[in-house]
């Protein structure tokens, strides 16, 4: 028996906040091996490495070479643990966080790895949830409304906080050194394709999924126009005619092929397809298997992502980003999601100190529906969807000498489902329908309290994808997409990703609602409605 | 020697939430002893004792055999470490928590004691902080303001949710049959005295302490209206004809004597003098020498108090209780006070899993003033001063994925501190001058960064009482004044007050505020102010 006999396989790289995940999936869906790997420097929050800089609050950046370190390891493994013969390995898709972004040099190097800039703050690699730019994001968002920018549309008339611009604006205000030296400004999952691939900075393959829902780039009219970027800040518009070269590609699109280097790395043949990087949570929905309009795909860990395509593209209300293609081909891509899920979950458990959910999440689950009165805004990481606003913080109310750890919880579960059903409600009122929910990531799986909670919170019923990996499946798929239909045996993203992540039936996992709460969640949504409103007044706290 | 050439001593008996504590103090000041017990049911919160029945939240009673068990076991252990004769006790002072309150038979016996009562839980005393009276209470609000009564001028035009009324008719309420058995209605401290100097029920000794601050009662007009209290409910109106007889007395005079039976239980001889009750937070102000107009005396513990004397006696917006010689003899008493300080910290030290302040207040005190945006709403028991309502709930704003337990910590002592500030504001804009503040109670203590907070928020210092039992020893200079200028050798309260508890200059710790935090908490104070009004909104959680 040799290697060209049997099935072909893909390598899905899934680049999360923590870590990065190597997944080996053959065409026919069948998971051979799956490892990850935490970055060794984590999220950098703390102290810049190798220095004594003490990072201000809400910064976050990442180093460059744990991504390298973290996936050649993770590969290697996966390898060792499928026992497969890496010849088979046809294709390699990259998912990855976004926008987490860095400047380089023409050759690839990060700033940040260079001496001279090992101790400036703003050379790093910004985390996407680095919360930095407050100021520029403002800015940026007032010149645009001043100027009745046409593409504002497209994102909900809100550019983001965490987005690419107000990053590199950043940059530009507090270490114009860094900008100066810059020559390449850049996603890092395009980066990471780019140190797969090789090759000249002008042909670096950048994806159209991130420049479309995170750098104001659309196919018809690329970046937002020179005019408005020379308004807010002529290096801006300096930036992107001189520092930002590369091909638009869309996920799934051939980027290049490994080069020798990479492949002794990453313990891998050369020559193998690599596709353009995707972002993690887009990457989920051909992940699984989600390839018809109208299914919200729930990606839930640190944060969440909330993907849907359909088939009509119009502007929503506070919907942050409409894509054309942007997630699968042939359909307007809606992106929407909150800024602290997963992440608000573990806050809560380190603050009320305790070390496991299990207990807690029982406990919650004990509790009614509204948690006796105890009301939350899980903004603690701001509002992502709808209000585009970073700067909003969270809340606690209706809090009495009887309120426990649990109804602190309760009250943060049911927060996270109202900001869904929040959402779902602006899609359907603005003409976008919503008809199917599926959960994936990390958090739906190990953590039981949530999907009910959203599922009545919604009274819709939540289909939870049995793969934990949605995101790595997702890059997987496209990366044996980009090894072309020779390689593959498949000729579209449709029949990839049902043959290979789509859900037999009798695997299907459904959390349904608790009809009996139906009544009394409708009451809670419009309670938590006036809370929202009342705190997203900018001035209540400051 | 024998015992005539010593000191003449008065016992001082303090009845708190949890526990009773006997004090025994010299006319010169000196402490002899002080032992307290905790009550054997506590707070009875969860289980009616001998019953199964599940007490609903909210509701909280006491046990009366408690309280005669606790401060005899109290005074007995006192008296043995005090080493002294207790022929030298010339008075016994009683202060008590109010309005506690309870039904009994006309020989005193609690209803709660009867078989047939037991398991009712309206028979049984209600705590001061049981919030089972909210529906009665807004009733009688509503028809005072309907019917335009004077009375309520002098309550800050608000009755109480914790007051007499209410409580009566919640019980009028749901179990009739307990106000139909009920033959006398009255506070639990002058149950006690009663108790403690027999005699009919016709002349049992009634504080004009707690009547005038919790019972809406005056000197001039008797207890609030009869055509008032039939309009709201014509059982109340009897209950004031034929269901609270007694003899109204000041704090300070003589109730009556320890009969026998007492005598022999309280290891005391029989016919010492006992004092009529007083409120325990009204006890610290004679407990800490203060008998000039224009101090505030913080008594500081479970919940606080906040008593001032003043020359005048004009309504306050918002200022709960203006008692004509309530505190002290000659001068208006404004009670003033918060509903949940001490009670509140324990339970954020409880929510949060830790085991002790000393840590976290270190943390909170190294913080800057607002605690990096956390705010916090300090109603976790409701608003007492000035809001009056008990529906009220706590607030935490502001929290983000950075905040610590510590943020939480600063945030309450903070909110707990724009709470007295509110509270002088009111009065100095009221025309009620504070010119000086004391704190007292456990709390200032056992917990220094209080204090701090504090005399920061607002600006000004405060002097901590070296005694942690104010309250103690306000009952004990009471006691003294009942026995007689004879015995005691003091002729009114000041001279008393002055003599037992006033502090020795080199004895004082000032706390002082650190004047470079002054221009923050101006603008932090606006914030709280205006987070305590859109949460005094009742819509917005309902």
């Amino acid at each position: 028996m040799t290697a060209d006999l049997e099935l072909p396989v893909a390598l899905g790289l899934d680049f999360g906040t923590e870590s990065v995940r190597a997944l080996l999936i053959d065409s026919q869906g069948r998971e051979l091996g799956c490892v990850s790997r935490n970055y060794e420097h984590g999220q950098i929050t703390q102290t810049l490495p190798g220095t004594g800089l003490t990072i201000p609050p809400d910064h976050a950046f990442q180093s460059p070479s744990d991504w390298l370190d973290g996936a050649a390891e993770a590969t290697r493994q996966a390898i060792a643990d499928a026992g497969i013969d890496p010849r088979r390995i046809v294709g390699i898709g990259v998912d990855f966080t976004s926008c987490t972004m860095l400047p380089t040099k023409r050759d690839g190097t990060p700033l940040c790895q260079l001496d001279a800039f090992t101790d400036v703050m703003m050379a790093w690699p910004k985390l996407w949830k680095h919360h930095g730019a407050i100021e520029q994001t403002q800015r940026m968002n007032a010149i645009a409304e001043e100027r009745g920018e046409a593409f504002m549309d497209r994102y909900g008339g809100t550019i983001g906080l965490e987005w690419f611009f107000p990053k590199l604006l950043e940059t530009i205000d507090k270490s114009p050194e860094v900008y100066d030296a810059a020559e390449v400004w850049l996603e890092a999952g395009d980066w990471f394709v780019w140190q797969l691939v090789g090759g000249e900075a002008e042909r670096l393959p950048r994806s159209t999924c991130q420049a479309g829902y995170k750098a104001l780039w659309s196919a018809e009219e690329g970046y937002a126009n020179d005019a408005y970027l020379s308004a807010v800040e002529p290096r801006l518009a300096e930036a992107v005619r001189r520092k930002m070269p590369g091909r638009m590609l869309s996920p799934g699109e051939k980027a290049g092929e490994l080069t020798e280097k990479m492949a002794e790395r990453f313990g891998l043949p050369a020559g193998i397809a690599v596709s353009a990087a995707t972002i993690d949570a887009h990457s989920a929905v051909p992940g699984v298997g989600a390839a018809e309009p109208g299914t919200l795909v729930m990606v839930m860990g640190t944060s969440s992502c909330h993907m849907l395509n359909a088939t009509i593209g119009k502007p929503v209300n506070g919907v942050a980003g409409i894509v054309d293609g942007g997630i699968l081909p042939g359909m307007f891509g809606y992106e929407t999601g909150q800024a602290a899920v997963g992440d608000a979950f573990a806050w809560l458990l380190k603050l009320l100190n305790l070390q496991s959910f299990d207990e807690l999440g029982r406990a919650a689950i004990a509790l009614p529906p509204g948690s006796e009165g105890v009301v939350c805004l899980d903004w603690m990481n701001g509002c992502r969807t709808p209000l585009m606003d970073g700067s909003l913080k969270g809340v606690f109310a209706g809090l009495t000498l009887a309120t426990t750890p649990a109804h602190l919880y309760r009250a943060l579960l049911e927060a996270s489902a109202m900001g869904v059903r929040w959402i779902v409600d602006l899609l359907t009122e603005g003409g976008v329908p919503v008809e199917r929910f599926i959960a994936t990531g990390g958090l739906p799986h190990h953590n039981p309290a949530v999907t009910q909670i959203y599922a009545d919170v919604l009274g819709c019923e939540i289909e939870v994808h049995p793969s934990e990996q949605g995101p790595a499946v997702g890059a997987a798929v496209l990366g044996m997409l980009a090894a072309g239909s020779e390689k593959s045996g498949f000729e579209n993203v449709v029949d990839a990703a049902s043959a290979m992540a789509a859900v037999p039936v009798e695997k299907k996992k459904i959390v349904k609602p608790q009809q009996d709460h139906r009544a009394a969640y409708d009451v809670l949504y419009a309670r938590y409605g006036r809370l929202a409103v009342t705190f997203s007044t900018p001035d209540l706290l400051n």
